[in-house]
């Protein structure tokens, strides 16, 4: 006699298991937050015990969205930037009047944690709304200790706050702080030596970033963090080849990293390095939009070797204010041409394994977390096709079902 | 002393008169429906009693949103035919096995009134909440006198059952219906003479339209159907200039058409025909955006001959399976470069201007419908600059506030 928590039924399910995993009028059980038994509904065992009864409406039920990329975290916005470009101010204009990235981390410093916090869950509920159970935050707009721990500092209070998983990710190599210019290795010294080991020590960080870019940090600058984040024993991962072929994606599989963001400009070798690595590819086709690249990744090569493609938001002000995760998957089919399927995969099964949590979710798999969305939609490709529609029914968390917001 | 019913206070107003038209700490108040008195709040009149005061906590108010051009009444959806182009099936072997847009004629004849409505609910529901209050409604699924007088009359029955201003077109003229495969000059006829009148006779058809295209109907054609339209006293409008230049933006302004939309294709002569018939050009980034587009329309010159530019989802199955027009906002700046400023007013007054609604809604303005959306946002350019969120925080529909859905 299985004694389950509680038990879905009337409902299909895309497992992601392989493929979509499709299993129509299905079952679903419940016990201590995790996946207890799942399968066809007749194949249920005969005798259970479920202490609730949850009627699925002949909903889809996907594992909880995931979205392993995302800048939500900062204060202000850029909206006076982007229209200010729009009415023809040149982008040495912008910076000479303290605009770009500089204007997010003076914000993001002047902001309180509450402040901070508040300005974040504004954009938040935007992907609890869509079903996303796991969350990666980066900060990177403080740039100093003070500010990046407030940044990790609101992270994980949004983990405490509400019913996410949150992946935290230091990314002070995001940008130079106007204070170090012209001294990056200095500030890269004063990363590594204070405040890397800060944050650790309070426990704010999960991974570590950086932005590899011309008007980035170099790939030897890049290593340098990547082998402080070793010595530490966290994982890299990497802003890699987004407007130029840095290297940056192998150096990023040397380092074993769970993953390369962007990829636009990667390389056949960069490809290989990511396979023979086991590196997620994190594509980011929002940011392609909002920037009208025309450079896409390489997608045909990394399907070809195999390298799994995450897909997510990239919300950032400067270059990806967006905060719907089902609008990536439409950009990832419609700009990228990945298929449906490459999509779901991207924003479930592969997103991760981007942060390292695949045996806990991303698919419907007995043992892992209870973490669920559910959908009123025909089918799973629905959910790639449609733009700028929500059919986010309910959504479940370790087994529960959460609160609409 | 004025006699109001209800009066908003503590808000910001973008009238959308000249400019947005901004009043900061404004009041607005409503008599009968429309709109009574608007100013700053200072300079409210020292005698005034209103039945309702309500505080907009410090939000934005603009005129509602008004989408221009839709196709939103229709069954069944197209994300079966998206995966499988993904996956490599060409456009002939999807049109073999029946997809394409008479897929969305089978699914929407098979279907009753009743189920037409509920499919078409699903997605306006997302335009109400986006604060949309007036909505273009076109036929042209049902291609027979039957379906789509059933296509209208659901039209009709959405601005019974909803807070919400509907403008209907007949487009009937949208493709040809496979019974008369080959025979397009018969199906306008029987279009013209049974189909039309009938039509009008129930009070179903605000406005005329028709494809215009190599795939559609040619321009003497679509002639035809406007001289039909005409000789009933209704304005029209046509998809013009959006896969080839055949003219039809120019022969819709020969008919002092209310809009022509798409334009990827307009010529300067058309420019200069639609500057002189006051005629609209809609643009339809959605449909740019999904069928990747890279002709861009005109916009500099439609701009300089101060042709007014609306924005629309064109919302449907095939070509924009959109239903948000704030992203179709953000993609009109993105993609075509429109100015945030540009994107609201197509939107709002040059929306209005579309659908001959003018002197009705479009703008803040004393004698205009008391139509409003109220937005959490910091300013106006907020609307355009935001990708996937949805900060309308209530919506006001001939002066009462619409319930959240
Ligand atoms: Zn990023
Ligand atoms: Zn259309």
């Amino acid at each position: 006699m299985q004694h389950w928590d509680s038990l879905w039924t009337n409902l299909h399910l895309a497992t992601m298991q392989e493929g979509y995993g499709e299993i129509r009028d299905a079952a679903i059980a419940v016990k201590d937050g995790k996946i207890a038994w799942l399968g066809a509904r007749d194949a249920l065992p005969l005798n259970y015990q479920a202490d609730q009864q949850h009627d699925g409406d002949g909903a889809w039920m996907t594992p909880g969205l995931i979205d392993c990329h995302s800048h939500i975290v900062y204060a202000g916005n850029r909206s006076d930037e982007f229209e200010a470009r729009l009415n023809g101010v040149s982008y040495e204009e912008i910076a000479r009047q303290g605009g770009g990235i500089l204007s997010t981390v003076r914000a993001t410093r002047a902001a309180s944690q509450a402040e901070l916090m508040q300005a974040s869950v504004t954009r938040l509920q935007y992907l609890l709304r869509e079903g996303v159970t796991t969350l990666e935050i980066k900060s990177g707009y403080g740039l100093d200790l003070e500010n990046e721990a407030k940044m990790l500092r609101v992270a994980r209070q949004i983990a405490r706050d509400f019913p996410l998983r949150v992946s935290t990710t230091f990314l002070g190599a995001h940008a130079l702080p106007p204070e170090y210019a012209g001294r990056a290795d200095d500030y890269l010294t004063n990363l590594i030596e204070h405040m890397l080991p800060a944050l650790v020590a309070e426990g704010l960080v999960d991974a570590v970033d950086a932005f590899c870019e011309k008007i980035g940090f170099s790939a030897a600058q890049t290593e340098r963090v990547f082998q402080a984040a070793h010595r530490h024993g966290l994982p890299v991962k990497l802003h890699a080849e987004q407007l130029s072929d840095q290297g940056g994606a192998a150096l990023t599989a040397r380092y074993q990293g769970w993953s390369a963001d962007h990829l636009e400009y990667l390389s056949q070798d960069g490809v290989h390095a990511m396979q023979a690595s086991a590196t997620v590819a994190v594509l980011l086709p929002g940011a392609y939009y909002f920037l009208r690249e025309t450079k896409l990744p390489p997608i045909a090569a990394l399907r070809e070797a195999g390298v799994p493609m995450a897909v997510a938001t990239d919300s950032n002000p400067g270059t990806s204010p967006m905060t719907s995760l089902l609008l990536a998957m439409n950009m990832a089919c419609t700009l990228f041409r990945l298929t449906p399927l490459e999509a779901l995969q991207g924003v479930t099964r592969h997103a991760a394994q981007a942060l390292g949590l695949q045996d806990q979710v991303g698919t419907l798999e007995i043992g892992k977390c209870a973490d669920f969305a559910l959908w009123a939609i025909q089918r799973p490709a629905d959910l790639a096709y449609a733009i700028g529609a929500n059919p986010c029914v309910a959504s479940v968390f370790a087994g529960r079902l959460r609160p609409k917001i």
